[in-house]
């Protein structure tokens, strides 16, 4: 049997998935708290419906039944994102939901990606997004990533800042200044950060004509960030205006002034965020987690006018996701991140000889009936023994059933004390493993 | 955009999938308690790992990356069990893991089931094993169905009774009384049950070459089933013995007395099982919902001498798996459990109007740091508007700030009291989503 890792399909030993469980745990509760509700989709979806953006279409993996033959079905992809998914979810669903419909969904998805990119081809992503039915008003575009930020600052992860542009800007102000080709302009600006501003003056001589003036107002505008409404007066500083950029001012000033007064430097206007501007009609969404800016956006997203539409009704939304293997990858790569032990057990019940292996087990099921992990020794070795096998698992009890009665021993500070199993309860902070910032 | 279900994979709507995470949540905290530790592998595995048993070629989807061309990578599959994956598992971390390692493990499996069958193309398997490396003892083949009955007994689901019998004991008896081709007998016994005993007979007798009287002993054998000792001897008396006999039947009683003690009522011997005894080399196990029969074993597995090998060394194994989607299903489709309401929400703040919106939302937050799930309402429609936006979702409680300061409402019982967001608590059993029996 060949044993190799796959190249992309991250996985971890117990201890690493102790940490990521923790992680989802603290996701879905601070999800649910806000009132989301949990969905899972299938994996798999018709090609047809994950191609119907053109651009992703490198990325997806096909499914064939091997022992198909002719009998093939239509052709089905696994998902790429959990974006897609909900979109037919809803118009599938939309006689049986509520709206707005308010869903968080956290699975893996797979991308196709060349392997010799060292990217990952299958991870979690953790999602929200809440939908309208024709109507979704401005305020959730300042909840939602308020929901992201509450469920990052409960991770044990370095703080998260979301870094925040708005379509309608961006747009009204680029045909302001006379540059008609918006959404090329926006494809141009995205590279900024890689070639520097003299060469994006050039591209936008050559893609979409700009001369020297505009080319260097575009940047300007790409230069401006801040966290309060006196972004607004920078940008209109720059001399021009129109209905669509007053508008998107507004919208923009309405999200970092709301963000703020209810989480405190939360969300920062950045003008230079230019991707996804293509596919968002309002707010857009980057974030980053300070120290570790060479992640990248650790959570994205922003305000779509029409999901999905059936032709007589458009849903619109607004969502962020969550690179939730991409922060995972990275707290136990480098230790970040360590749990107090490898395995959920709290409790070793010791076996002197294996005649008394029944009065151990009903020991640990008395310790469990109250919510307290507990193993019975495979072996019945040498106490010594027993305890190593715990130790180097990190359990920190070993219960021995002695000549004078059940006692229970602390192997971390040695301290061995008389015990009742239906009554003996651990410090709250040994009952389960918890997690170690280091 | 074309939106049609897909045969064979199952997707719930939001109250469904609060049953779903409800069941799951204590599959794995039950597992946990158990001292087992939480695995996820990836969802591809190479094509030949999968094929190793043959006989399930038929049932793989494939991968294809849809841009590969002639870049493919090494065929890949998805993974069709759980038990595939840990092999690989152990074998590829064999010197990171303790042995013997305990390991649950939740997820999603496919099979490129032929979509006429109407069976699942992609469902949810929990699956627990305990793995040695070199030697397991025998104890765990009586641990292992008791962590599943344990497990079953949580849900909300009629009682689960655990079946077994012995690989040792079939072959044993097989052997004993003359029969040579165990394997074909074992799979031809296996149709029992759907042909009856008469054609059972016959096949015996073309398939193996049995003559009467051993197709009437394997019959008998097949016939006898019970909860305690007496098992062994009703075997014994057919008449015939054997080293391997006796050890196994030694090995049943000793599963069967020592479940029960622990577990009244948990494990019965029934020598009719024949499915599996063929790979597992001991204790083997099916196991049946009352009154759902129908669904046939919800929980399989058994004991095998040799999970994997690396060449030096053999892994044995103790594992059981149920099939946790055919369960859901079942509660859901026929409506037996209902959750008590169909978002996680506790709480819905209303809005006068929205100017006092970041009023509401305070109030929301505030609640929702003690662990109260609160929802702001999404417009400022009439009072008597956004109640019905509660009463519909199932939502217990609507807050209000009136001028006599802040009131909250059980709009069930229409009872409405002042309140302060830093203190109020619904009662514990408002505060999540409950099941409730039907």
């Amino acid at each position: 049997m060949k044993i190799a890792p796959l190249s992309g399909f991250p996985e971890w030993l117990p201890d690493g998935r102790i940490v990521e469980q923790k992680i989802l745990d603290t996701l879905r509760a601070t999800f649910e708290l806000h009132g989301f509700s949990g969905i899972e989709t299938r994996a798999a979806e018709p090609l047809d419906q994950l191609l119907r953006k053109g651009e992703t279409s490198k990325e997806v993996y096909l499914l064939n039944r091997l022992q198909g033959g002719d009998a093939q079905d239509a052709e089905l992809g696994l998902h790429f994102d959990l974006t897609v998914p909900l979109a037919r979810y809803v118009l599938e669903n939309k006689g049986r939901l509520d709206f707005p419909f308010k869903r968080y969904q956290i699975q893996k998805v797979w991308r196709g990606e060349r392997p010799q990119d060292g990217r990952f081809r299958e991870f979690v992503q953790a999602d929200v997004d809440v939908v309208g039915a024709d109507t979704l008003a401005f305020h959730h575009e300042i909840e939602l990533p308020l929901v992201m930020v509450d469920a990052l600052s409960k991770l044990p992860v370095p703080r998260v800042v979301v870094r925040a542009s708005n379509r309608k800007v961006a747009q009204g102000f680029y045909e302001a200044i006379g540059i008609e080709d918006v959404a090329e302009t926006l494809r141009i600006v995205d590279k900024l950060d890689k070639v520097g501003p003299a060469a994006i003056a050039e591209m936008l001589a050559d893609g979409v004509g700009a001369n020297q003036q505009q080319a260097e107002l575009a940047l300007a505008l790409a230069d401006i960030s801040g966290a309060d409404a006196s972004v607004a007066d920078q940008i209109r500083g720059l001399g021009y205006s129109s209905e669509l950029l007053e508008e998107g001012l507004e919208e923009l000033v309405g999200l970092i002034e709301g963000a703020n007064e209810l989480i405190p430097g939360s969300v920062v206007a950045d003008l230079r965020i230019a991707r996804g501007l293509d596919y968002y009609t309002g707010s857009v969404y980057e974030s980053t987690m300070i120290g570790h800016e060479d992640l990248g956006s650790v959570c994205s997203g922003g305000r779509y006018d029409s999901l999905v539409s059936d032709g007589k009704k458009a849903y619109p939304g607004v969502g962020l996701s969550i690179g939730v293997s991409r922060i995972i990858s990275r707290l136990i790569n480098q230790g970040i991140v360590t749990p107090s032990r490898k395995v959920p057990t709290c409790v070793l019940v010791a076996v002197n000889d294996e005649g008394e292996r029944r009065h151990g087990e009903k020991t640990a099921m008395e310790l469990r009936k109250r919510g307290i992990s507990a193993d019975v020794s495979p072996n019945s070795a040498k106490f010594g023994k027993q305890i190593r096998y715990a130790d180097r698992r990190g359990i920190p009890y070993v219960w021995f059933a002695t000549e004078e009665g059940e006692q229970v021993k602390d192997i971390r500070s040695g301290e061995q004390v008389s015990a009742d199993p239906t009554l003996w309860e651990p410090p709250a902070e040994d009952l389960y493993p918890e997690l170690i910032e280091n």
